[in-house]
């Protein structure tokens, strides 16, 4: 079989396993799947580098499939190659299946989640960079886009990124199929207007025929000779391709074909052809940063200083004693103070601009390829990436997000600036660890600690300076507590910026003869339970107090702590609840009734109650 | 004074004013306000037409600060025009003061929140398209962008969109004073850079020196001849422009001057000059679409009918009975059933493609000028759009997300698509409201009870269909529940799918002896404390199922709901613990550990401790 019969053979073959699949599961994106076929044929032979035996090559190029859904046509793929049979193709969207209905790192060779659209070619940025400046190994990363999701403007921060960063390491596969899910794209078949696009980013474009294998393998054999831009593979193709009943027909979208055995037929029948992608050569070791050594810092207590300055201390600290440790932000370094680690380690750090879902997109491709992340901004602005932290929960991916300028306590700037929902928000993910330090000593520590913590970790810095309340040796595990007083009468919690309100409040309190118990809650998530437990037993109320809306955050922890292991307590939760302005960080904390007099108050209250 | 004689005064009048608000403040951006402020001063002086002595006339041109953090300038024009006064002015940050750190709609004049930055263009396509599609009226949309901020997705979605939407009536003018917080932008002064992008979606350019009055002069006044294209106007300016110890410097970012006196001086000194906006003439008659009238549907007990199809039939008809709705969908309307309403009502239908943010935008300046919107997509992917959503209450913006596929309950589509922190998400939003509704008249009542409500309303929707569990005639009203069984042993207590799950519990616990009382707590928040407090004194224990994580959503508002009323109970919460893949359903309800055998088993295992 001469070249170009083998690809179309091998092109229909990924189409007629795309059918077979969904119509086993009953469900899935075949047309989606067909349109991009001929594109992953000829990629497949002879232009991806990667040895689907070892997955691990750290020389192996990447395959991102943003269009999640083309899932059947991944899986396809991965049968042609011969890395799952065609059995297991079969148990696609199966309860317990690898062949999940959108591709996830429970496969060896999918190195992130994919399925929320626009997230591919950000996370492609990731892998380039962690090639280029990291790794510095010459694979490439090859990502597949559905021109349906370039509406995401985190698409437009990827190309952005990638022009600015010239990563001719990276290849957007735009495969124009003209359909979305309901009707046409805003662009249609339009290839000039992606083209211009990504032009004005600083990318090479093709535009193609995405159903020509001459055309695509001149568009691929660009990206050989590199010339310090990224290239975009803008191909027109029909959706449903090769299957008259479905092709570029509106009303095919998501869902197996009606007549299987008749469209298999229309494409030539089911094929067992094998392709061999070529494997990578060269030197496999990957570039390493010496790493100095050295302490991490401490501080004197009496001290003051803002936990976010700890923050970037610690994290240049932990930068000279790991060289896997890398940094990124949103442009505001020189507020989170991760501008400690970009002047001390400037080969890695890695500046974002505003764009916070590229951040979290690069942080998800970087940590696929071992380094260890470190991403900080204000913990408001996060908000913007929650749908990139969702899914890298779901990539199972590994590394340490720190949300500066918390809550009220921000003061003047108004409530645009203050992170109020953060800790709901990183509650709320997969697998999270949420933090939240009230002092320098115990900032320290627990940056150290998710430096090998899996998940994705938070952890929640204040802008204001507070005083170090901990003494260098003491230790702060992740799922611990710390008692600050012992007291029987009534327990008073908080976070960050409300410990030193307990602490003050309790001190109030005593002069009335109330003994108050005050506990720093700093692990959030996961919560110390045991601590909760005695204190719910061994005094009269609880009263929580926390710079933070009402919902989801350290009230609701300690509650769902205490259910968990069957505690009921009469706990009052003090927390955010009218939409504040601006003021000084006394006044807002309050005006918020978290303050040392509110805490104190409630404290009288319950016991009175 | 002749023209541009008074409008350099009114200039440097701007920029004396940023730099003493910013004193009495001891906070601000003053430099980043003086870059703007001869693009700010040709504005208001011939070409804004709007009557701040009128904010609500409908015919006002709308001006919106996506630099929010320009807020010194914004204030500084307030007083130029005679809408506040300088003792206000200098009120600028401190606590009660109108005149927050950045822009909020507590100033007539201010439409939305700015602040999070590459927002305001993406509210701006809303304003223009409420101009254009709904009030029908020549009004104009100016919006003030920081270069700094062009990072960002969400402005490229706003050029796509008012590129796609030819809405001419839209002028940004994009302040490029190359320097951002931490140092240069990614463009520095490139204008050619952003004039590429905004051709290529479609816009009309103009590249000036933004501090030639003649060039702002002709460029503003391109804005008077519209051509179906929408207008950028892009700006060389110097931030800190007129103060030689700031001016074009970095390090001088959101402080205020170091010596205030001598920058005035600078500048000329203090001045008292007053500009005189064009006031707003012609018809001032908004557009109203006429309602037809008709009741919303209802749904015979027994019919199985998803919530997402109910919720898109009472859309329908909603529009149909209130001319001032309308609705927005991200490029999956036959999958919300928002369809329904674009095929009855296409002259109120928005088609948002897959851009989340922009869409959420869009209604945030859709409903300020009055409309009321219906958004919907995937819960999953609501995630997008979190700043915007929290950026919304601080606008206090009124509208209604429904997001449908919550849950494992999807099936086999697997992790990326389930919203599994959508309700967590959304409670931890100020003055929301979070709905869920288990069939067809529940949604239908609180489809229309959200209709009416004040803030950020959220309804969750399920994939699957579901019986029609209650009769036409029920009622539902916000915050409260309904009591589906009776039981004194123990409570179960579900939303949405769990429902039936719970209802199954109560039957198989039936018989063996147990009495279980069943919750369908179709408002999470505000949640029926009442309800719950009765259910706590009145049964041995609690059982929570909820398809979502365990944070954040309907356990925790349960022991919320109890905590707040000091009632303590032990209260076990089933929720998806583990990550999902693909399945069934039914499989994939078992393996969270939610239906109805888990929900039964936890009862006994509470009533046995």
């Amino acid at each position: 079989m001469d070249q170009t019969t083998f690809r179309h053979e091998l092109a229909q073959q990924l189409r007629v396993d795309s059918v077979r699949a969904s119509d086993a599961a009953g469900s899935g994106h075949p047309t989606s799947s067909m349109s991009a076929a001929d594109l992953m044929a000829c990629l497949l032979d002879g232009h991806l580098r990667l040895d689907f035996t070892r997955p691990d090559d750290p020389r192996n190029d990447h395959l991102v499939f943003s269009k999640g859904h083309a899932s059947p046509l991944l899986y396809s793929c991965f049968k042609a190659v011969g890395a799952v049979d065609d059995a297991e193709l079969l148990t696609f969207r199966a309860f317990g299946s690898r062949l999940q209905g959108h591709p996830t790192p429970v496969l060896p060779w999918v190195d992130v989640a994919t399925g929320s659209l626009g997230q591919g070619l950000p996370v492609g940025v990731g892998l380039a960079l962690a090639a280029r400046r990291l790794d510095r190994l010459p694979y490439r990363v090859w990502v597949l886009c559905g021109d349906g999701e370039m509406a995401e403007g985190s698409t437009w921060e990827a190309l952005e990124h990638a022009g600015h960063e010239q990563l001719d390491n990276l290849v957007a596969l735009i495969d124009v199929n003209r359909l979305g899910q309901t009707g046409e794209t805003m662009h249609g078949w339009n290839l000039e207007s992606y083209a211009a696009r990504a032009q004005a980013a600083g990318w090479r474009t093709v535009e193609i025929d995405g159903h020509d294998l001459a055309q695509i393998e001149a568009a691929l054999e660009r990206a050989d000779e590199p010339d310090g831009r990224p290239l975009a593979i803008i191909a027109a193709t029909k959706k449903g391709r090769g299957v008259a009943a479905v092709e570029d027909q509106l009303g095919a979208h998501g869902k197996p074909l009606k007549d299987p055995r008749e469209a298999i037929a229309e494409l030539g029948g089911v094929r067992d052809l094998r392709v061999s992608p070529t494997a990578p050569t060269g030197d496999s070791t990957r570039h390493t940063f010496t790493a100095a050594g050295g302490q991490l810092p401490t501080f004197d207590p009496g001290e003051q200083l803002a936990t976010r300055k700890a923050y970037g201390q610690v994290l240049e600290a932990l930068g000279n004693r790991r060289g896997d440790v890398i940094a990124l932000d949103g442009e505001v370094s020189n507020s989170t103070f991760s501008e400690l680690f970009r002047d001390a380690h400037p080969e890695r750090y890695f500046e974002m601009f505003i764009s916070e879902q590229q951040m979290v997109a690069a942080a998800i491709g970087l940590q696929a390829r071992g380094w260890r992340p470190f991403l900080s901004t204000f913990a408001a602005f996060l908000t913007r990436a929650y749908d990139f932290i969702r899914m890298a929960a779901v990539s199972e991916a590994d590394f340490c997000v720190a949300g500066s300028h918390a809550g009220v306590a921000i003061g003047e700037d108004g409530p645009s600036q203050m992170g109020l929902e953060d800790l709901a928000m990183f509650r709320a993910v997969h697998g999270s660890t949420v933090l939240y330090p009230c002092d320098a000593n115990q900032t320290a520590q627990l940056v150290a600690a998710v430096a090998d913590r899996p998940g994705i970790s938070y952890l929640r810095t204040n802008r204001g300076a507070t005083p170090v309340r901990y003494g260098p040796d003491e230790e702060f595990p992740i799922g611990g507590s710390k008692v600050l007083r012992e007291g029987s009468d009534v327990t008073l919690i908080g976070a960050g910026v409300t410990v030193p309100e307990a602490v003050s409040a309790a001190e109030a309190l005593a002069t009335e003869g109330i003994e108050a118990r005050v506990i720093d809650l700093y692990s959030v998530k996961p919560v110390d339970t045991g601590t909760l437990r005695r204190a719910a037993e061994e005094t009269g109320a609880i009263v929580t107090a926390e710079d933070h809306w009402g919902a989801g955050g350290l009230g609701e922890a300690v509650l769902g702590g205490l259910a968990e292991h069957g505690v009921p307590a009469p706990v009052h939760s003090l927390a955010v609840r009218d939409l504040p302005g601006s003021g000084t960080p006394a006044e807002l904390l309050q005006q918020a009734g978290i303050d040392a007099e509110a805490i104190a108050a409630a404290a009288r209250k319950a016991l009175a109650g």
